[in-house]
């Protein structure tokens, strides 16, 4: 009989590849951020994890929605005006938008609907097991400074890390159109500004990125160690892989393996170096 | 024997109360939010949870510290120009600060500390004496919109929204200093601009009170339905009250049995009522 947590790990796994295939994901990009790739990978190794969403960190600039006649930053007519997960096509970024730069020109109603530049750091939700395997994947983020992580319902762990920008920038009148037919925007900081947040969102993107490594190590230590010398450990890893180009299931035994031989054959080199160290320099090399 | 947790409860209570009297909190008020002091006695009324830390929401103009020469967003040398947890000293804060404006001077070095205006909302830690508790105040605070609420080690709550602002306005030199030898700060967004996010904010404090207000209901709710027809659950209140003027452990006893008696009361009417509404009219008053 099948683990029950195995068998829902597979159809939410199968589910988020599909999602990725047929661009069915809620978020506008609606596939899985190239920067997630391998720590998704790497979590879903562990037998008693699977993750369930994630976001690499982002940068949005959103114009807030409308419902009821009252201005929402979600829902009906809310829009994102731009949004890149990497810093690749972040430069200029605003050459390409519509926007009316006029730095004394600021909302007189509340009916407007505001434009917010955003920074959103890396965000990853995981399913657990057992509140066991949560408390130490919450610990691990918690360690590598993700610090608003915590655990959910049903031993999900959410986490999360306070690197951000928020930033209004501009508005939108009800029905604003520039000659071509196209919406166009109010913008009341100067270009100039937006060229300085953009530099600045390069500096949160290398520190996200910087924080992103950090817990994939972390995690990568914790599931080697978990699996130190647990030969069965290595038969339970369902390996899912997302994209083309990752490793299958058998080549992740073979490297596990191979990665054991090497740790194993590493700490009899250093015990042999240190035991060369503590002799009076008659052995010259034994490797 | 005393219960180990309501042990640790009334220990960490009375560190509370007591930073409280002496400043000697880690915040720069030093002292407990005007604002969380209901949500806080009302939350500590609960037996099985204590309120370890709480801000009930700031907008706050931070200057960032220095630490091995790089730049920090925390520790050395690192300022909050300006910080206020209330709407009522936030019109027109800029005034008082030196702000040197100039929409075009942005830092040209690394080297130089950024200012930014921040508004970030309530955030709440509880301690829970056991997982049945902390998951039922998870869920209270994730279906009143707190949905970067989360459990951590030992049964510790966070309850976090996502309101904020996060803005870089100016930045500082190393040395800069005005003609009164007082620091000045390069302000690279215009007047009109703070006063604007000024207003924002206070669209982010109303809202975000609305939020604790409606956390605030539903805990009561939760308190009061986990307390109904139980009369060992008030025996066992150990109620603190961190300022004069709150209920002492007999009032409010004596105020739980009222509104229980009331509730009932209350009942009895509606069914009343109702029996009133689908007769022929015969009835006129009853109470």
């Amino acid at each position: 009989m099948q683990d029950p947590f195995l068998q829902k790990k597979q159809n939410i796994l199968k589910e988020i590849s599909q999602n990725s295939d047929d661009n069915l994901d809620a978020s506008p990009k609606g596939t899985i951020d190239e920067h997630c790739i391998p720590i998704i990978n790497l979590i879903n190794t562990h037998p008693k994890m699977v993750t369930t969403s994630s976001c690499s960190g982002r940068v949005s600039v959103y114009l807030e929605g409308v419902q009821n006649n009252k201005i929402i930053s979600k829902g009906n007519e809310g829009k994102w005006i731009f949004v890149t997960h990497d810093t690749s096509n972040l430069d200029n970024w605003y050459q390409n938008i519509n926007f009316k730069y006029d730095i004394t020109k600021f909302p007189t109603s509340e009916n407007l609907r505001s434009i917010l530049y955003k920074f959103e750091a890396l965000i990853l939700h995981v399913k657990c097991k057992d509140i066991s395997t949560a408390n130490k994947l919450y610990q691990i983020a918690m360690n590598c400074g993700f610090r608003e992580s915590g655990i959910g319902s049903n031993y999900n762990v959410a986490i999360r890390i306070s690197i951000k920008l928020d930033i209004p920038i501009g508005f939108m009148d009800e029905s604003q159109y520039n000659e071509d037919g196209e919406e166009s925007y109010n913008c009341f900081v100067s270009k100039e500004y937006l060229k300085y947040i953009t530099k600045v969102s390069f500096d949160r993107f290398k520190e996200n990125l910087k924080k992103l490594n950090q817990l994939h190590e972390a995690i990568d230590k914790f599931i080697k160690e978990d699996n130190d010398g647990n030969d069965e450990f290595i038969e339970r890893i369902e390996s899912v892989n997302i994209k083309e180009g990752w490793e299958s299931k058998e080549e992740r035994r073979a490297r596990m393996i191979k990665e054991g031989l090497e740790r194993k054959e590493k700490m009899r080199r250093t015990k042999l170096e240190e035991a060369i160290r503590n002799d009076d320099g008659n052995i010259q090399s034994l490797v």
